[in-house]
């Protein structure tokens, strides 16, 4: 059975002080089911990705929370919150994915959220994304790793700090044509570069942001779509890879196997080959996590991601664009509600809805990563 | 298609101070492969039910960190957590059904895990439960909630403190033959009676402990589970449902909605009546909680919970045995590890690997609750 995409929408991404966590959300759902053209009492299920309410709100129980401020709990439907890190809003896809594959669902909702302002400890609550008692103990974070990992990719093929910048730039550059993007201007290379370090080699400028903002989808069954929709976007594979979770236990830095693996199957499920993908969102949670992804997903060679974006391969105009929405770079990061809003971008893309980001696509990928790359999605999704 | 479970284990539940939030996991999983015969390479897929280890652990990203230790990583399966409060576990074990029957995996384990004893602040984290900005905020806790209920519930149906500690005693009897069992001692009706009150009218021996816990299922597609295992034991339904989740949008504090629809649900997809139920492991966080879910689940009429106990037809000899684990309130409460653990036994009781607690048994039925009744998931099982 085909599970097709019927609606999307997305609150706008950023530091949203006027919001509250499930004021967030509703603007993101609501916008999903209009785009949709359904009614509430038509949703059979709702999941939602979300990171860390818990230590950013106290709240836990949020699926139950967002289904009962959405006007969802008169319903009584099935309510289930997805965490896994930074992937949680991708992993709530692939879930509301499956329950419409198992036949016992018609119409699901697949949201991501995340109220990240509230706090002061932010890039600790992130860093519970890394094994607290093998790393974070030790005085690592999130950023840290990161760090490491971009030496050593830097080292072994030979890439610079002016190369991760490229891709900082582009990232704004896409950006300042999304309505929702956190960042709407444009930075130089010489920005990046002269922005302080926050983990050498990675600096302010290399890193996404800690945002706010939510995002939502509508997943129907492909009987239900037709009769609803006039421009269905078809999921033809969502599929999902662990790695260890500490760097210590992995025999390659350079490469993050969960998305090899993942983005394999995702591949072979969906009967294409890299060289298939027209457009792609990515994890760019630092600069870095997205040279090594092109090498990962099979964009080119291992090693030669640097060359992509040096010669503007991943550009608007490029042969794959990568992250026109600006990325979690530039669009803003929301943990949970990344994976989401990811897809949400190459929903717009391949219905022709993404304005002046807007590029000509007929197959178009998304990947979310958990944190260094313990967890990997892959969605594979066609107009 | 079916599904089907053919495997089981389950860490101790109490107090686990020698043993950390992966130690746990480990020894529940390895007991669950080891008695599903198989090898860890056949299993295709983790979903982990876990409350908070974000608030408990400062760790996220739970599902990768478990599936790591367990020597999971290597095969880079999917490793998803789930969170409903303290119903994550049932949550989790719902998902795993669905993936099954998805017809994507064939070999599924489903998980619960909670580590609470590190930390100091346990009864606010178990409040996150609750809705945090509508209730928590005014000085309400999980205790305090479940006492306005009991209140409203006794003044409406004449039910007294006696009959709150009928439930209490009758789960501590049982826990005596369970050896992952918290709490394996009797205490008598005077001892619930003199102990102090939590939140009046519900005292400490009205109230499940907060437990350390952990516990594990293997799921298997039918074809698989014939193939493998002797005694499967067989998913009839697993319907969850959803309720407003702060209690002042309720129309009625006597009864949880989502109980009564989730059952409904369940036993309709089952094809059978709550009289055919012969075992049962209900949700007694506080004893009140156990007398409302036999008026829900439809083993009396409303109002009528207090004779069921009062009578003796929930106790081991009785018509309808409910929590021969010792429940919630004995067995213990290892918030996300309890569905989970709650499964389990009706399994043991199905396969007639009980011990001293078994009865006879084809049909029996799990009830998991999210904090005050906002998710519920009904699971029906028959040998």
């Amino acid at each position: 059975m085909r599970v097709a995409i019927i609606g999307s929408g997305c609150s706008r991404f950023g530091e949203l002080w006027e919001k509250g966590f499930r004021e967030i959300y509703l603007e993101a759902g609501l916008k999903a089911i209009e785009d949709a053209g359904i009614e509430g009492k038509e949703i059979n299920a709702l999941y939602v990705g979300n990171m860390s309410a818990g230590m950013f709100l106290g709240q836990e129980h949020v699926a139950a929370l967002i289904a009962d401020y959405a006007g969802l709990a008169e319903l009584n439907i099935p309510a289930v919150r997805v965490e896994a890190a930074d992937a949680s809003g991708a992993v709530a896809f692939r879930e509301a994915y499956l329950a419409i594959k198992s036949g016992l669902f018609d119409v699901v909702v697949a949201a991501g959220v995340e109220k990240v302002t509230d706090v002061s400890d932010q890039s600790k609550i992130v860093s519970s994304a890394a094994d607290q008692e093998w790393e974070c103990f030790f005085g690592a974070n999130l950023a840290s790793l990161y760090a490491l990992i971009a030496k050593i990719h830097m080292k072994k093929f030979g890439g610079g700090e002016e190369d991760l910048a490229l891709i900082a730039v582009k990232n704004h550059k896409n950006a300042v044509n999304n309505p929702i993007a956190h960042y709407r201007r444009e930075i130089s290379v010489e920005d990046v570069l002269s922005s302080p370090y926050v983990a050498e080699p990675l600096k302010v400028l290399d890193s996404a942001p800690i945002s706010d903002g939510a995002a939502a989808l509508v997943l129907a069954s492909e009987e239900f779509a037709r009769r609803v929709c006039d421009d269905p976007v078809f999921v033809e594979a969502c599929c999902q890879a662990s790695d260890y979770l500490a760097l210590q236990s992995r025999e390659d830095l350079t490469s993050m196997k969960a998305v090899v693996k993942a983005s394999r199957k995702a591949y072979k499920r969906a009967g294409i080959d890299s060289k298939d993908v027209d457009v792609a969102e990515l994890h760019d949670v630092f600069t870095i996590a997205e040279i090594i992804q092109y090498e990962d997903l099979g964009f080119c060679k291992k090693g030669e991601g640097y060359k992509l974006i040096r010669e503007g391969i991943t550009c608007l105009n490029g042969d794959i664009p990568v992250n026109t929405s600006g990325g979690l770079k530039a669009c803003g990061h929301a943990a949970g509600a990344s994976g989401i809003r990811q897809i949400a971008e190459i929903v717009d893309q391949l219905r022709g809805k993404a304005g002046k980001r807007q590029v000509d696509a007929e197959i178009g990928l998304s990947l979310s990563v958990g944190g260094t790359g313990a967890t990997a999605v892959v969605t594979v999704l066609r107009r």
